[in-house]
Order: structure tokens, then C-alpha cells, then sequence
């Protein structure tokens, strides 16, 4: 949905993922009815759906019985949960029937789905979650946060240039900077992963600032940091945690102060506001990147609010061509790659 | 310094590192006059150390002109700098006239003296470097955060161990419980490093609770947190620089906050408590541990308060025989593998 005057975009999302299913996903659609003209498939128990009121307008249940449990094995549910909410929505990529596909449920069941049906962009190794994280200045990109936990240094470069194009479609910025998360930005700093991906981010045709440190994400120093997933996902987990201990701090000391000084000053902004900044749900999902459809990846907890901005982000992607500039630009690279190697 | 009566201990501090040396390190010298009956060794140049003011009661200056920069590349300061504050100050631990070397200088240069000039705990592969991490209850440590970037998983074994005893012996708990670093709890999940360390440390004698997430670390679920020294600095930068991001944000509240309702209330309170319990280098520096000697890295930070509660952990890792205690727990531990190895 760019502006006011959205594409008619079909979207599949499965409405049994997450935590606070299929209210949440349900909301999310209801709240997108004033500015959606499209579709949104809703794909789960019908009965279950049903439950949550009249559907929204641009809603239609593509009813299915199975669902995957949030700590079931994804190659347990490849196996035996084919005919489940998320498999099904994946499917509906597949046939052309919906553009883009948004599950809130079992992370690694929705990778291993996608993957399985939809294959790999042209010249991509392997998909990569991109999350967007909260900073100083604009959000940044942190990819991978999960998808790969074991890297070699060549998918660090593709994690590069795919995150670099998220951030130019779907955040609208120019030129975004890409920064290769290590332990110091000196020459030689590093592990054997990042030392030796170093160079092939150098060569790219990406604004490649170099190495930055943990403390260099939060400052904004770049628009794309990248690292590996398992890096990735324990910052990001990390993160969220600290920003729920010091919240509850937060709340302890204005507790304090309420008893002290009385109720007429407006807390609730004050912690509305912080917390907005530094919700990672309100972003709109994280794509998985570098498959061959539109993937969108939401927290477990996601609010009717997450979901919309999620379906948000799935419309900007399909608008702005992520996936086709995608595969150009690797393309460019390795044709590049391979003149190199000729020389 | 453990209670009202320390021990008469020596202990050698750098002078000249960290960002705001030598003062700060002379103060933080001062801080501890009424409770300290030792020696403290000011290595340094004295005539820096003596526009500090009068030298405080214990304190004794080592003159020496070399200064190790904060970028210096430790292989080059180890090479050329044998006569810098840092260098001496670990040369007063091997000469026995010290226990214990502080320093809030080069850390890789601090690393590479140490290691170079005191050796290695018997038994042990990899020194690493342990730090307190604030979480919801006490505070839990993160080792390695920084020592080896690449590591194999029986350093992680090693890692564990030493952590352990430093949190019985010198925070006083009983029977910490320890976490391996990873992105999922349920069997299987990790990377290849922690996959393979993970029955390793389930071998040991050591209250292991398995694989713990990133969010597990502020929510205080063990005392001690085992990851490799790329994934623990990444995590420690990246926490630093979320909490000032966060303070920065809280800040311009408070400033928005007091323009309506008056300075009625108490904010210098609430902030001092909330970033104090976030402030790491409230904790008092983090032993580089697996040395053959006592040494504590403190941030380039360090406040004079960071220096004196740095000075209070040296003492208690002496007076506690933290040292002494790694070696014979790792000697069991060797000796029940070969047993193992045999059967």
C-alpha cells in the first residue's frame, strides 16, 4: 500500500500463527479496511475465524484443518502438516493465486515451507530473514537473524545486496550504507568468517562502510548490518530483552514517582512513545529474502497493529520489485565475478 | 577487600590506561583509603600521575615512560612498548611483587602481556574474559566477551568451568547454574560450535541448564553464560549501545515531561537508579580468567568508582583463590575424561 492508492495485490496470510491467533491476524486485516482494495486470504479453521466477527471487507477464508505448533520441528511439520494453515498459505504463492504470503507462526516451519515450494531467486544460496531494528536515528536492517546459522563468507555478501535493495524498495532510502558486524573496525579485526567475507563486500557494488561493532547498531551508523543468523538471532532476542527489563524498571520507577508527586503528569505518553521506539513488532514483519515469492516473517506476540503494517510491508514489496532487482543485481555481480576470475 | 578487613594485598594498576587516565585511576586509588591496607602500585609517568594531587595513602608510583595507545595493534605494542605502564604493570605480578594487574587501557594489548609475560593456568587452553551483564535479578556473567574469536568447542567446556568458579568464589553464589549461548532451546538447535560443546558441558560437573537464548541473558535465568568471544563482544557493544540509545530517548522525556509539570519531582533518582543497574562499568572491571595471575580489564570508560570496585573484585579474587581453584577443577575434570576415554 503506497499512499493512498494501493494496488489490488492478493495476499494469503495464515491466520493460526501466533500467539494471540486468529483474533490477531483477523484484527490486523479489519484494520487495513479503509486504505486495502485488494485481497486478503485468511487461511485456517473456519470455524475458528469465523469466531472473530463479520470478515473484513477484501477477506476470504480458504479453510484448512491442520495447524503447526510454535516448537514443533519445521521437518516434522514438512512431513506431516501439508495440509496446515501456513503450508496451505504458501501454496496459494505457489499457484499465483495471492503475491505474497505473512505467518506470525513457527518460524522455522514457515522457512522450511517457503523454501520447499517456492525455490530459491536465481543466483541466491540461501534465503535470509531481514529484521528491522530500532535506532537513534531511522531503523536499520540487521540480516540474517535466523535463517542460516552456519555461514560461509560468499551468503554474507548475498545477505549484503539483498538487504541493501529492502531498504532502497521498501524503506525508500538512496544508497543505503551496508556495515559487516564484527568485533572492531580496525583492519584484520574479526573472525575467520567475517575477515574473509570482508573483501567480497569491498568488491560489491554496494556502499560498503566497512566493519561495525555492536555498538555501532543502535548509534545508526549504517543502514544494512550484516552477520550471520546465529549472531543475528541472539542479538535480536537479546535486545528485546533488555528493552523488556528496563521497561520494567521504567514502570517500578514511575510507580515511585506517581505515589510521590500525584497522577497529573501524563505517563502514559511517556511510556507509549518509548516503547513504540523500540518495538521491534511495530516495524511490519521481517522478510525472508532471497526466495522466489514475497515471505513476510512476524513475531509470535504480533498485534492487530503488527499484522497490518506487516500486509503494509508485503504491498511495498511486491510494488517496488524487491525480488526481480533482487535477481538483477546478483546477476550484475556475478557476471562481474566471472570477468574477474578470467583477468 | 572482603567486608570491613581486607588483606594487606599488592596489586599493580596501569595509570596510564583508559580514556580518562591517569586521573581517574589516582581517584579511583583514593576512593578506597578508608578500606584498604595494601599496596597499590601507580605504573606510570610520573609526572602525570603527580598532578593528580597528593598520592593517597597505600599508593606507590612505578615510573615508566611508555604509554600503549588505545588503537595500538597489540602485536606492535608487544613488540615495541615492553616499557609501557601496561607491560611493567603485569611485570610487578610476574616478579611476585603484586597479585594482581588492573588496567583500563589497549584490552588486546593488556591480553597479549598478560598471556605473554604471566603464562597460562595449568590445565587451561584459551584465557577468556568474563564480564557481569545486568538482568532482572542479579547479575549474570557472559564469558568470553572478546579473548578468542574463533573458538573450539572444548575452550567453551574451559569457558564454563572457569566462569563458574569465579561467580561461587568471588559474587558468592552457591552452585551457579550455567547456559550455553544459543538461538533455541529445544535439541538440535545451534550452530556447529555450540552443537558440539553443548554434551561437553553436559558431561561436566557443572549445574548446566542447556542452551539459553539471548533474551534468557536480562531476563537473569543463569548465572553464567558461555558463548564464543566474536558472539559475547557483539553482544556486549550492542547492549552499551542500546541502553544509551534508550537513556538518550528517556532523556528528552524527562525534558518534555518537567516543561509541564515543573521540577516538582525527583529525577535525578530515577535516573541515577535506572542507569546505575544497567551501567556496567558500575560492576567493576571483568577478569580476563585461565591466566597465570590475577587481571582485571576494566572499560576505557572506567570511572574512578569503576577503578575502586575493580580494586574490591582483584581482592576477592585473591582472597578467594579463584586461580587456585580453576586449576584443580580442571585437573578433575581432564582426569575424568581419561577415564572416560578408557572405559
Amino acid at each position: 500500500v503506497s499512499g493512498q492508492h494501493p494496488e489490488a495485490v492478493s495476499i494469503a496470510l495464515d491466520a493460526m500463527g501466533g500467539d494471540h491467533s486468529p483474533e490477531a491476524i483477523v484484527e490486523g486485516v479489519r484494520l487495513l479496511e479503509p486504505e486495502f482494495s485488494g485481497t486478503l486470504f485468511l487461511v485456517g479453521q473456519e470455524e475458528a475465524i469465523r469466531r472473530c466477527g463479520p470478515l473484513p471487507r477484501g477477506a476470504q477464508i480458504v479453510p484448512c484443518e491442520q495447524v503447526v505448533s510454535m516448537h514443533e520441528p519445521p521437518s516434522v511439520a514438512l512431513r506431516k502438516k501439508r495440509d496446515s494453515s501456513v503450508a496451505r498459505a504458501v501454496q496459494l504463492v505457489k499457484e499465483g493465486r495471492a503475491r505474497a504470503v505473512i505467518s506470525a507462526g513457527n518460524t522455522g516451519a514457515f522457512m522450511a515451507f517457503s523454501a520447499t515450494t517456492l525455490g530459491r531467486l536465481k543466483g541466491i544460496q540461501r534465503p535470509a530473514i531481514a529484521t528491522l531494528i530500532p535506532t537513534l536515528k531511522e531503523p536499520c536492517i540487521l540480516i540474517d537473524v535466523g535463517a542460516n546459522v552456519d555461514c560461509r563468507p560468499d551468503f554474507l555478501l548475498d545477505f549484503a545486496i539483498m538487504g541493501k535493495i529492502y531498504v532502497e524498495k521498501v524503506l525508500g532510502r538512496r544508497d543505503p550504507s551496508v556495515g559487516l558486524l564484527s568485533i572492531g573496525q580496525e583492519e584484520g579485526k574479526g573472525n575467520e568468517l567475517t575477515q574473509a567475507a570482508k573483501p567480497l563486500l569491498e568488491r560489491a557494488p554496494l556502499r560498503f562502510v566497512g566493519n561495525v561493532e555492536g555498538r555501532d547498531i543502535p548509534q545508526g551508523r549504517v543502514d544494512v548490518v550484516v552477520c550471520d543468523g546465529f549472531v543475528g538471532n541472539v542479538i535480536l532476542k537479546f535486545g528485546e530483552g533488555l528493552c523488556e527489563m528496563i521497561f520494567l524498571q521504567l514502570k517500578e520507577e514511575y510507580h515511585r514517582l506517581k505515589s510521590q508527586t500525584g497522577p497529573n503528569w501524563q505517563q502514559q505518553d511517556v511510556f507509549g512513545r518509548l516503547m513504540a521506539s523500540t518495538d521491534y513488532s511495530e516495524y511490519g514483519g521481517a522478510p525472508l529474502l532471497g526466495v522466489n515469492g514475497n515471505c513476510i516473517v512476524c513475531h509470535g506476540t504480533s498485534t492487530p497493529k503488527a499484522i497490518a503494517n506487516a500486509i503494509r510491508s508485503a504491498c511495498r514489496t511486491i510494488e517496488f520489485g524487491v525480488n526481480p532487482t533482487i535477481e538483477e543485481m546478483i546477476r550484475t555481480v556475478r557476471k562481474e565475478e566471472g570477468i574477474e576470475g578470467k583477468q
